[in-house]
């Protein structure tokens, strides 16, 4: 698989790395970040995934996410992809920010003009993957992922449906019922029609009331947040793992909102979580 | 002084404002941001001042330079000019990056028709520390400066033209001899002219020659920085400290070039040396 290199930079002892690759999924050219941590040569390292939020590329968290030198400290390498595929596939011809570019949704599309393209649940989690173990000193066996936002919900429902695979999973402010508000109703009945039979695999509430389990969450949410009550609904979250038996640990801290202001703050505290369960 | 609030965002216990005023020295709307720490009410904490490099805005350190864990666990202030009046005021006619809008370099120009507009010297100086005293939980006796590239410029200048008044001053990567370097010569012959005895005052190794003296200066620069031979030249730094008994912590960094990535690295290095000059 050809990797272009589009930039490298020391940073915190390690090197952050910007690739661009032609993907076999999405039919297009994608671009993602990988920070390496310094490290022993022959090293195979933990490996976190990070997945982004609406209207994000790889480069926001990469640029405002403050999670290198914690990687540093722990040893964990930290990619970030991309949100959608990108260069001449459809958008929303609305020019929304909350379908299309953008606005990947973590799903496979199965509806026109989308399927095409829009694949990025499995570039997420069958392609880059690939790609990461071949180019990068990683240990395929411990991984784990976490996200913001949409990114939260990409997140999550990729956990829970490879509990095998991601030894840790975290969220700031995830989407976690898309099924019952109004960004994933829009983006699931865009990518993936109106029968919600298939809606119920990208839905992390809807998961577990499934059948689907986790060992444990860690997520954090700003009180303050603008989209607290319409798109992200804690609460069923918080619900649906109490019935299940999930150990989740919310949190709800005064005052941040749903800004890289508020992940940067607590990021180090979601990659500790991550690391412990990465080296247990 | 009218402050217009652009945005307040809550971040590692304390706030991140960024803010617009209307400014008597370059009579344009000026925006800056500040990072007030987390504090007991009635405190009145010390500020650090960041002068950014060619290009840069506010905003650039303020979304990368991972300054604010720091800032809350140390109890500074953080205060962000801008580097040039912005806003119909005249910029480089040829849409050069190194003249004009984004390149003030931190003097009061005299060249028409700069003379009016660029004024950041007094800017940084004078205005702005009348407006942080006036708006924020601040210490006026407990301020320090600090900068990148021609912000490193601007705060050795300004410190060694004021060293009552900053406690500390250190530098990512500064031009610490504009005279004698392209980027320098372009700029102070257009904002003061082809006479040199003017530049004189705004040049870090000339200061020190004429007789400037500071108690200590830190000093960053990564041994991969592209602008190194051509434009930084620290050893020109290190000669006339020497010379001058002013005490100069240069550290060449390896691998590491001139970007965010570098000064994110090392940006907590610097705030705890000046915590332990503002609190000294």
């Amino acid at each position: 698989m050809a990797l272009e290199t589009v930039s490298l930079n020391r940073s915190h002892g390690g090197t952050q790395g910007v690739y661009k690759h032609h993907s076999r999924e999405t039919g297009t050219g994608m671009t993602f970040s990988v920070y390496v941590p310094p490290h022993r040569n022959g090293a195979k390292l933990p490996v976190v995934w990070y997945l982004s939020g609406l209207t994000c590329t790889h480069a926001n968290v990469t640029e405002k996410g403050e999670f290198r030198k914690a990687c540093a400290d722990l040893g964990l390498i930290f990619v970030a992809p991309d949100t959608s595929p990108r260069g001449g596939v459809p958008g929303d011809p609305t020019g929304a920010y909350d379908f299309g570019l953008g606005a990947g949704f973590y799903v496979d599309a199965t509806q026109p003009p989308f399927a095409l393209n829009y694949r990025m649940w499995s570039y997420v989690t069958e392609e880059l993957p690939e790609i990461i173990a071949e180019h990068f000193p990683s240990d395929p066996k411990r991984q784990s992922i976490l996200g913001h936002s949409m990114g939260g919900h990409g997140a999550l429902t990729i956990a829970l449906r490879h509990p095998g695979r991601y030894r840790a999973a975290s969220a700031f402010s995830p989407i976690v019922a898309p099924s019952q508000v109004p960004w994933g109703i829009k983006a699931l009945g865009g990518y993936l029609g109106e029968a919600r039979d298939a809606w119920r695999k990208h839905d992390t509430v809807a998961l577990i009331e499934d059948g689907a389990r986790y060992s444990d969450f860690l997520v954090d949410i700003g009180d303050a947040d603008p989209f607290l009550t319409e798109q992200l609904r804690p609460e069923l979250l918080e619900r649906a793992c109490a019935q299940a038996d999930i150990a989740l640990t919310l949190r709800r801290q005064p005052g941040y909102d749903h800004s890289y202001y508020f992940i940067s703050t607590f990021i180090e505290d979601h990659l500790r979580w991550h690391a412990a369960r990465l080296t247990a």
